[in-house]
């Protein structure tokens, strides 16, 4: 089968590898039917050491199962199913806490290991705990939507609730990649009166504004700081979703709270501290986030989508077959195209 | 009036000061009867740099209301009140919100313009929303226990709150200083079934295994986070509690803490920033907490000194007069005092 890997920064291929297959009584075979690119690729795009081995890539996929292991019980072949972009047993004391991140069994897709999305098809362990099946057909127009259940919405919807978000509260969203613009969506959904959406590229601020942001902030640093006190009457928001994963972001999520306010972390963090330690502990200052246990939030956030209530498949400006994905990623990376999408 | 004075590090003095007096009609003036050192007075009293002015000490009191001003409406001359380390004005959006270390218009006690706890009286401004009248009279045996409601046991009961203790969770506190030690209290009383005190002196220990403590660990550095992992099934502790400061208490504590876990902080961070971001992150670690809004908690833990639930005023072991302060900190700051009480 063919996949995608990648050997170094800059360095995104498509090439012929093992053809996927059940290994253990608890797996499924799945072909993919919708991927997409992640923000958090682009980490590695930006800044991976070449290797002769290269990582398969992709962890958010939609996909038909095509045969399950003698242990799996909760999905059949035949089902269109999403996968969330971490797997998990679902039985352990974190996924029965909603942590499925944290999973004691689980682990992520792709690397040196396992399949990843951004290919032909993909074992899945623990396919009980992992896939969620998909109550529409795999030409659903809703399929875009769908698919950023196993990421992007449901990374949104965890930065919304780590930062406290709730009817009446201000919040102010840092980042305007697909994350962030998901974040917007989950702000407006949990009850937001005020959503201010830090980001400077008009096509992000326009569907930012179609989502539901109230405000954009184009500033950054200490302008952009200056600009959501203005719009917060001095206080600063309630809620902040950090949506980025570099320092500065970081910084300006810290300084725009308020005082006994929280800051939502779905960045992956490239810095190996948390600045302002001693200004966010006098204003106290929660912070919390990490990876999103999206598995847990997929139930919650399906009857949104399938009413048509939030369209975050919205977030994918291009679509692509799985031979233009190097193509994606260097369009992604170049700010060219919010979140690619890649079709089967 | 006399009242302690602090010009630099190690060096601290009783001296004549101006006397106390109204200047705002919003104003109090109290006539301390029990005040004491805290283990944040330590900080300056190891690094401060030389003062030629000084700084006047002291943010723990109880006294006797000597006058009000003529906006004064919830304490009256002759009543016994506590005050907490911060002045607040009680109506501000903050105040209302329960952050009264956050008030728009209040502050801390001391330094160079305001009066400190310890010394013989202080002007107490914005007195309806600072101060707290008390139903007990100024010889009450419970004296102890009612002044740690100024700071220590309210910054325990913050820690334990924004650490999110509940019943049946597992429960690390960092730290065995005093404020430590009434964090012990402050998780019994909120429901935790295992509470681990990492701390290494015998007076202190024993004190928390009175106050609750069902686990000590002793080691340091990796060995404790080893211990607590014993301790705990392998998963880390539900709620930490961080009650020091320093980096390397604080990256204990954050090790500590199991996914999904929270640590609340109440330690005055001695560094820029806070470590171990990404394993944080990749743990969904919550970090909240900062200066207690004791204020706020005075109410609800009364009940529970005054019906001896509580005994945090345990943590006084040893008393002195205003010309035994400066012995004081020294005695804390080498370890041989766990909290020094003074009374007038």
């Amino acid at each position: 089968m063919r996949a995608t890997v990648m050997y170094g920064a800059g360095d995104v291929r498509i090439e012929t590898v093992p053809d996927a297959g059940l290994v253990e009584p608890t797996d499924a075979l799945v072909t993919i039917t919708h991927a997409c690119i992640c923000g958090s690729d682009l980490w590695p795009y930006q800044s991976m050491a070449p290797s002769a081995t290269g990582n398969r890539m992709g962890h958010e996929f939609i996909g038909i199962v095509e045969a399950v292991g003698a242990d799996v019980r909760t999905v059949k072949r035949g089902d269109l199913v999403v996968a969330p972009f971490a797997w998990s047993d679902g039985t352990c004391i974190f996924c029965q806490s909603g942590l499925q991140t944290s999973c004691v069994q689980g682990g992520f897709w792709g690397g040196t290991r396992l399949d990843g999305g951004q290919g032909e098809a993909v074992r899945v362990p623990l396919a009980d705990g992992t896939l969620f099946a998909l109550p529409v057909g795999r030409d659903d127009a809703l399929l875009p939507s769908l698919l950023t259940l196993s990421d992007v919405m449901g990374t949104g919807h965890h930065a919304a609730l780590t930062a406290q978000v709730a009817p009446g509260k201000t919040v102010a969203v840092v980042g305007d990649g697909a994350v962030g613009l998901c974040g917007v969506i989950a702000a407006r959904r949990l009850g937001a009166e005020q959503i201010i959406l830090l980001g400077r590229h008009a096509d992000r601020i326009a569907l930012g504004r179609a989502f539901g942001a109230t405000d954009i902030v184009s500033e950054r640093g200490e302008a952009a700081v200056e600009r959501v006190r203005e719009l917060t009457q001095g206080f600063g928001a309630h809620s902040v979703l950090e949506c980025v994963g570099h320092g500065a972001a970081m910084d300006t999520a810290l300084r725009i709270a308020r005082p006994g306010g929280a800051v939502g972390r779905v960045g992956v963090p490239q810095d190996a501290a948390i600045p302002a330690s001693q200004s966010t502990f006098f204003k106290n200052i929660t912070i919390a986030g990490g990876p999103a246990p999206v598995r847990a939030y997929i139930a919650e956030l399906l009857p949104d989508v399938l009413e048509g209530r939030i369209e975050p498949g919205r977030v994918f400006d291009r679509v692509t077959t799985l031979d233009g994905v190097p193509d994606g990623y260097r369009a992604m990376n170049e700010r060219e195209a919010i979140k690619v999408m890649i079709e089967f």
